[in-house]
């Protein structure tokens, strides 16, 4: 049997653990195994890095070879036997926690007209965000809202909610993205299935839209101390326009190009308490400079076509394909039309790294802000 | 000369001052007046009434009055001479401190094409509510906003701003309103007029608007850390239209028909620290219960024709009448039009009630809910 | 009968209102008010000042003459028929609103052994600061707390209060703070008299500073959501101790010596909503610099001997002495003694100032920060 | 080769994912792990668990097994080849990420006379609780505290931060809580040595003390925005007072005892973003009730001796020993001295679960709130 090795992560840099292995302490490190302990600086320079060290690694899931798969699902499984039919987005460093990206989980799901998922609440938040098909709806605490290309709608956690495609819409698909392995990992996710399956609809259809969706403006009834928006779902059209309309008037970010973030109407805050999500153009030709940051994102394309350099790795990406940039990765997008814009949408756990204080972030000085693409 | 009275203020009742004025205590009272002094029980019932007594009447400016003499004030002075043209509303309760009601000031100010009056600053919040005319325009701190009927634009506390009407614009009429009395009482006003009595336009005409005006999107770049809406502007159509899908999910408040708060939307509270300000609906044939509440208000009917009772006085208004309902006056508020909607843009000193944890409200019990209106 | 002259606030400053009487003007100024409207040309330059103008003096209440009078009062009025026995502060430029400077009463109460004020509850925030006397306690939401001298205890807004001195105590006097005067002027003031003229101790006496009265701890089952600090009483001892430890390792304010504000310990913030209140030390021989800023100060001296000079006037004060700061004046305060601190209790608009964002302030440029006096 | 299982984890159960594989499904399932991706039904049961299963398991780890090991650890290594000459605490179901408790890390440390170890910062918040010794002393960003048995310390994320025992002391044991298997695992953890290997003392020694260490006072001078508390020392002496006033006051939490936690003052919430601290009082003879909570807590008995059940394991304790508390595990605490109080002193990740907004509390419910101890 092989001998173990406690003297893996030496440093030779004062202020770090820089012990050798000797007979002797290897005895010591044994007994305290028995004690349920152990010496700091044998694991020291492992648990403290010197920066973030993702287990996450870049990926594209490009959309032409996903749908097929995805609608693939509808013939093998029925929505009630697999409770959610969706397929999920698996990270080759994140396989044990069936994450797409660092914490956070995303899948494609798929409805036929007049299917429906069973009502159910957790502890987890979530998200979606409607790629195609006509017909679809959510219903959340008995808010039920009408869904289209590009919506994107909220499920915040402890609410009661369920997922349909009205029986006059088509084939729907649509992103899910959670915080699924976060709350796991935490610790402290519950799950309920709803007692009736079903909750009944008990306001007016988007009447959440209606009430909170004004530009500046708060409705008079509406008391709200939920730790999420009131506003569950936030239309493709208006947030395009807007971005349209802040792009007169603004260079935008030399990293994001035009970027606005989805807020909590009532607080300016983040949309739910560990998920923030986001929508940005790039102008025609527009190519950003690289930055890198904490936290972990998950982008889709919701129009026009480019590429995005990760940690020197490039992704060519077209409208509906989704990818990821895993924490304290270098990374810059381009546009690759010289005529129209490009909007990516973004979903990610900024909420998390800025409650914790955790926050931190960095331009790329070199090369004008630019990677090199490795070969 | 006659006796000065101290026990004007008595009361039989247990817990409240109920001395009689006797020899002794009055040259008792005399000797404490030479010492800067007073006996409390002199004055206490006067200065802690059971409930608030305002000084400030229910008026009603009817803008079929006042029109004809704000544009007269065009040929009788400049701008440049008087500083600001402006007619202002004198409560007669409150002629001593120049204020339309309780704590608040309220003028309409007229300007011709090519007019502009000089850049200044103050402690005063200030807002304009645009009344008719076309080609207004307002500077803040180097955002200029061009402005239409019914437009709703902040000029906050320690800005620079200045308004003015474009050459090829008409006649603009709009109304003002600020802090003015509340500041001057509290000793904490500050004046400057700026060095240059005009200010650079440093941004996109319409900027803020196109930054901040978006339903439930936060700008990226949008650091704002001030005590005031970065949204300076507030546009009728998005605010008619959004009370009328919010009309279609709600029944709206018992008082005050389908209402909704223009806020920061940076922090959904209050555009300014002083000065509140909302938009509400009353539908054909609406016809609101009574209450009343701590705070002084001012009405501009934007749309539609009505009545209000207020203490129990009917003031008939139709578009761009002015009114107001003094703090804890009774009020209820009726559409006459079986047909059409009514408008009501109101601002008031709600932020400092609830800053001051002052607020207190009250419903009319009694005959339905609706007041007896005075012969 | 004279002329009414309305060109009496002009000034010949660019910006500034400059319009000179003429009999059109004056014609038409009257039209106007027949509208219970004005131009505001004519008052703007008083509603509007180029900085504030206190309608407060400086005062100095000197104890060795209020105590005789205070004590006097025993003899004169029983606290039944007065229904508090309180000499109050009267402002020379505040007479009509009984204020002690500003928008701020405040009184000195007497009572005997035995002796109880019956209790009430107002819109009022009110605090006491103990001058003499052994025995005193005050009784807030069924929470009793037994007194002693420099000891400062708050009655907030909304809150049954009443108080008494212990049959086996002394004749006690203190001193109240309230914002009777601010909340008047914002017509928001309410008054109740206990049903039964006294209320029933609920909790154990003294459990407010046994629970919140821990430096850097909160208890377990403190849910506080008031608007007000759950801490009522601050005693003497711990805070002059805090000021002497604090002493050593700070230089203090150049304006203020070593000054610490008491706060709820809940938020951090001000003790209630509309009153501040601070305790300093003056080493000996301290002479503090000028400043000014906006909002009104009532200071008692809880410690020591020295001066303060207030727009120019010196106040020379000892123990117990109550002088007032009124809004941008001018103040700097100095320890006479070279041996022994001084210590000044303080209490304020502050947090009005705060909340609606007029707090502003100014160091003294010149002479090295004093002021002359002035003859 | 053994063919992988897809179905493990159906469960018969409305909305849970019930889907048996097939021959066709796990072709299915295989084509979709080359474009990364998974159907969530096949994992959904795993990781959306009904409620939450810590992997941690309740550890005690007795003083007099582990002291001796911490002393013997002085002769084996120095600080300066060690970093920080400290035996940390491993939770065997948490091994790999050298945890004690789920995402807390927890060690003791050493320190001789005279010896100091090397300045250095982090992202991860860091305190320390002293178990014996004496000449103890820390430098947080230039301000050094000395500390004495049960003195709690901050070394806040982000500061530069140091420890030593004063060459005239004796030696020193500590106890070090940290988040730093959380800031890795959230991939946000950043390490710098400082330049200089010693930071400079730059203010008065215990100057944060002095300063921000008084009950209901806040230094005039104290403008703090960060997001940690600036009192960085919690000492024994007024936390023991304060509990023992406290318990004269409160009948205390039926599954605490008497517990207060350690907070900033400026906020009055947790010391830190990440790490909560609480000390409780355990009356003579008192036994807790059991409740279960989202969370992991690691306890050290600062004064007394009795025992703990958790989840169904008694551990007995006495001082010095220190425990821990998985996530939603049931626990109750008992004092077995029918004359003395016992002490728990705590931390833990509860500012986490409140921030993320996953906290969730449960009390047994069966008999009398206590549970059965396994055999």
């Amino acid at each position: 049997m092989a001998e173990q090795n406690y003297d893996a992560y030496r440093e030779g840099v004062a202020g770090r653990a820089d012990v050798e292995d000797t007979p002797e302490l290897i005895a010591y490190y044994r007994s305290l195994e028995k004690l349920e302990a152990g010496a700091l600086w044998t694991v020291a320079n492992k648990i403290e890095p010197w920066q973030p060290r993702s287990e996450s690694v870049p990926v594209l899931w490009r959309y032409r070879d996903m749908r097929e798969h995805v609608l693939r699902s509808v013939d093998l499984v029925s929505p009630e036997k697999a409770g959610r039919r969706v397929i999920y987005l698996s990270n080759p460093g994140r396989r044990e926690v069936s994450a797409a990206v660092g914490w956070l989980y995303s899948g494609l799901q798929v409805m036929h007209p007049g299917e429906v998922a069973s009502a159910h609440a957790h502890s987890s938040s979530a998200l979606r965000f409607i790629m195609e098909g006509t017909g679809a709806y959510t219903v959340v605490d008995g808010h039920k809202m009408t869904l289209g290309r590009n919506d994107f709608v909220l499920t915040p956690n402890g609410t009661w909610h369920e997922h349909g495609v009205a029986e006059e819409g088509t084939a729907c698909i649509w992103q899910d993205g959670l915080d699924i392995p976060l709350v796991n990992a935490l610790e402290a996710g519950f799950y309920a299935v709803h007692p009736d399956l079903r909750q009944a609809v008990t306001h007016p259809v988007n009447d959440s839209t209606a009430t909170w969706g004004a530009p500046g403006l708060r409705p008079q009834n509406g008391d709200w101390n939920k730790r999420y928006s009131p506003l569950f779902k936030y239309e493709w059209e208006p947030t395009y326009e807007a971005l349209v309309r802040h792009a007169r008037v603004t260079d935008g970010s030399p990293f994001d190009g035009v970027l606005m973030h989805y807020v909590n109407p009532v607080t300016g805050g983040p949309v739910m308490s560990t998920i923030g999500a986001s929508m940005q153009l790039l102008r025609p030709g527009e190519q950003t400079r690289a930055h890198r940051h904490t936290g972990s994102f998950i982008y889709q394309v919701a129009k026009g076509s480019g590429y995005s350099i990760i940690n020197g790795k490039r992704l060519d990406w077209t409208e509906r394909d989704i990818f990821c940039v895993p924490s304290w990765a270098f990374h810059e997008h381009a546009n690759s039309s010289s005529s129209d814009d490009a909007c990516l949408f973004c979903f990610n756990d900024l909420p998390v790294m800025q409650a914790l204080n955790l926050y931190r972030e960095e331009a790329l000085a070199e090369n004008g802000g630019h990677q090199t693409v490795a070969a």
